[in-house]
């Protein structure tokens, strides 16, 4: 079988993991080629993995044919861009998440892709992870019922230097971090956030409010079917990187996570001590390699990709949601819906 | 030393244990009586402690002279209505949890115990419990730093029957679960609540809506120094009895609570298996036990009660907004404080 | 009904807590007396729970007629003639491990209690805990098939004084700790051993070597139908108190036990961290509770106790066949069998 | 920098993945062929994993100069022999555990590698697996004291095929299996076993007798320095693949260990559910590839490799010892030590 040739843009710590996982890990793909606006990065990853090509520029790479398809894992305001010039070459797309950082980039992205034709698929992936995975095959085999609550969590570990607030390429909270655990609400629900209420923090570094930004948040869920639920994030929890959900049905409940690593117990006077995790590629790194392997696999048996872009938007308007009632202090605000309706169709289902 | 003479009114399931944890495990108090509106309940239980006297009113059983403090266990509204009649005796109170089902029944009652001068404790017992008092003390020492975020749920295994929500002898789900959660957020922080936002759900059993009551629920908190937090409530979890609480500080986190109970795990080719816990009273036996003793001891050492009154009303105003809130769709609203500062010089403190 | 009679001899910190549990917990039984060699503790002990008579004799003790059957907490070595003593004034029996610390010793308590008709049940109460209560139901009910291991383990935590080993009233490591496994192997697995080897270890407290003990053993077991196991014993695990056993099966495997005891978990950048249990007085207080409470319903109800002097004999052959192998440097040592077939009708079975 | 040429030979399931990680995951390596005595099984796996040679011998592969190393993952009993082979041809060596299944092959194997001054280094890959890592670090740093018992153990799930048995081209459990714990011992230990006593039973399966095979077995073990240990094998448990270990010292313990894979707790009124390990290739994944990189960078950066033929000698001299003292009833068997005098200096150390 022809591989499918790739290109990776972006290639910081996310970026640079999909190179190796592509270029290693996932036979049925060549990596091609590796692009960075730091062209000494790009040069440098493109050694490392023994790869002939390096570029600057996401165009210069997208003009190369034997590129079929592009993962996308620049700063988050420049994804919806990178999609439209994707797009417009022809090439199939993995996009980190988010979408985009506000709804017209978002509904520009996509429009961009329907009109080429191409596939999208957005970098949820923790739908991959096998305990998620593991999650949804029982919530699907009926064994906890209904739905009535969801719940979920998100902390990274170390405090951000101030500069990631400053450079202004992210998101705040919402986009960056708690938009996965939005769309884990939408997947393992199997339902549609209609409204949320957000209250956020920022009591123990006041100066990221200036950006925008916030600590720590509590966001509160209601679901189409009338069942509700929480989210929680937190950027500096400093003990380690932390991922946990809850799905309590009607007849049973599943919870998702652990944030002890290597199942080492220490044991003295002073109790027991286990080692914790502390970074999500670690946490995640089955789930990275799994994403990108079903998207080139999808690719190569054309079929539609298993995270759309219409999960993307939607995941995004619950973040845009959030973020408004944030600023309006906690009143609960409407997810917006309309491309609920007209994308659903293409929404692909796992 | 004298034993401080004590009374129980109401017989049911928590009264009983109340009852039967100072018959027998506090050597330092007797129980003289017990009450109970259904006389045959309150003569069984005597039957069984083997113990003299027992009534079918709480106005009977004050009038014994040997009785120095009773322990109220009736339904939620008939709590501010027995504090009252007990203060008027001169007896101290232990009462469970609410304080009241309403802002003006608690007031009443409050002013009834100024007026007498007697002590009032509510039966927040997780205060006792010993996770709780291991967690409070690394708190205390400074372990976790600065507290951003507090997390809390309480989870209830079998489905209520229809007839409990009938009687309306009880508060609604804020009141009668949720409210020992509020009173864990105002404990564990160090701080008050002042505002929550609160969604419910009926989704599962619509027909408990028509009493005024909700399934489950998810309120958000905002406490007066900046920190956030969330509590669940989920009143048929049907897996089993599950109460978490996880405070996230700058520095450090605890996290509190485990579902299972006996450490015996079955391992077979469908995996492991462990059995997990079922009733509050098996999972905060201790709770109960320490509590009541606290109850006794700090009487004859005539220290103040460690949960008072103000503590009790406190909780309860947490309650009244969550519930406002509630009936108003999710809209923030203010927890009211009047009652902190007019009674604030009274808290009970650990 | 009449209440049972009891009186406890020996009210160190087991026997102390047996009187507690008869004197508070045990509705069906009257706590009429408690006896020790140091007549001040005896007479403290009375104190503490009300009681009227403390003796500084059995044999004061046993003249009391009213006593209808007595606890022995005694030193290990005086168990059996206080065996013989009650025995022979018609008292029924519940003599703490282990029937005797010698063969000879122990056939002359069992001969006295068979001369005489009384009940005796031997104190090995992890029969009584929930955690092995719950292992004992799935492997009767064939969860795991037939047992092919045996795996079990005891640490004490602190170091022993070196006036434990001097006093020399109490049997070596086998006969005062092991002798709990022993007991468990016979019991879970359905099973008698048949040759014990048993490696030994002073290494990190030589002097005990001078008083005929060990720090710490590992004992491997033969089973009569085939399969085998292993025990293992250390008197100063410095970290905790930790009981753990495991039965392996032809279909599936149970575990029993857990080092941590209040669910709390505190979690900072040096890791996870859980207290962790210290003493067997707290692991196994439901179990000593639930262990005299089916003495005094078994007296009540006409029926065998449910752990028999010959339940004490078989485990004490073990341990005489697990210190001659160790005397011989490990050589394999049939367990004497004699008394299984002799007294194997009356043994108690659960 | 040039890359280090590597052949697999044996490319089973054990093999393969050898070959898989060389392929993919050490960029230092470059894997030149794989060779099979199954011919088409060579060839498929060269294919799957794009290289272009494949033999059907040993031998053949061995004239290629290109090949630099070799990891060897045939049956046990053909390893001493491809060592000397490998060895003839001065490559380095990786072989898989045991070194060999008797002691003249592991003798003449070892005479081959010194006579041919090549590296070789013994498959025991779970002082490359992070947990045991973690412990050994711990261990180092005096965090338990003196060790005083090593505990291990290790069960494969599923009933071996009988024809496992049949072919009789590896060697029965202590050489296939519990070599693994008896290398651990002497490691984390950072001692030697110097004497061992096995029970084994075949009750479950008595078939596999005939082939000179147990089905679980349980070695005690002592040390040269005083502590003791116990070492327990079973190739059927049934309900998973579960590796676990345990230093007891002085001052703490540690603990390696967990049955359950995925962090995914099922919650129902059966109580939880956890997905087990099954096999040991997702077990130790991580250990199998540190291994094989470790490997190639010792050769590359000309160091001697961290685990020694010595330690394969001395590891394969305890299962001799096992193995009598199981044909002798558990006979206590000396473990002989020669080798530990005369090889010992070359021992490579973590």
């Amino acid at each position: 079988m022809k591989k499918l040739g790739l290109g990776v843009v972006g290639v910081g710590e996310m970026g640079r993991r999909h190179a190796e996982n592509i270029r290693r890990l996932v036979p049925e793909a060549r990596l091609v080629a590796v692009a960075d606006a730091v062209a000494d990065r790009a040069r440098q990853v493109a050694e490392d993995l023994e790869i002939e090509n390096s570029f600057h520029s996401l165009d210069e790479m997208l003009a190369r044919t034997e590129i079929n398809a592009v993962v996308i894992a620049t700063p988050d305001k420049f994804h919806a861009k990178a999609i439209a010039s994707a797009a417009a070459t022809g090439k199939d797309i993995l996009c980190e998440k988010p979408l985009a950082t506000n709804r017209s980039d978002a509904q520009a992205a996509l429009s961009a892709v329907a009109r080429a034709g191409v596939r999208l698929q957005i970098g949820f992936m923790r739908r991959f992870d096998p305990a998620y995975v593991a999650a949804m095959k029982r919530i699907e085999e009926g064994e906890i019922g209904e739905p009535v609550l969801f719940k979920s969590l998100g902390r990274d570990k170390d405090v951000p230097p101030i500069e990631a607030y400053q450079s202004n390429v992210n998101g705040m909270l919402f986009y960056n971090n708690t938009i996965h655990d939005f769309d884990l609400a939408r997947w393992l629900m199997h339902d549609e956030v209609t409204e949320v209420q957000a209250y956020t923090t920022v009591s123990i570094r006041p100066q990221v409010a200036m950006y925008g930004d916030v600590v720590a948040s509590s966001v509160n869920l209601k679901f189409s079917r009338g069942a509700i639920g929480n989210v929680e994030s937190n950027v500096q929890a400093i003990y380690g990187y932390d991922v946990r959900s809850e799905i309590v049905g009607s007849k049973g409940t599943i919870f998702v996570g652990s944030v002890e690593t290597v199942p080492t117990t220490f044991l003295s006077a002073a109790g027991s001590n286990h080692i914790l995790a502390d970074h999500f590629l670690t946490r995640f790194a089955d789930a990275y390699l799994a994403e990108v392997r079903d998207f080139v696999h999808n690719i190569l048996h054309d079929r539609p990709p298993r995270v759309s872009g219409d999960d993307g938007m939607k995941a995004l308007e619950i973040a845009i949601a959030a973020e408004e009632s944030h600023f309006e202090g906690g009143a609960p605000r409407k997810v917006r819906a309309e491309e609920v309706e007209r994308l659903g169709a293409t929404t692909g289902e796992v």
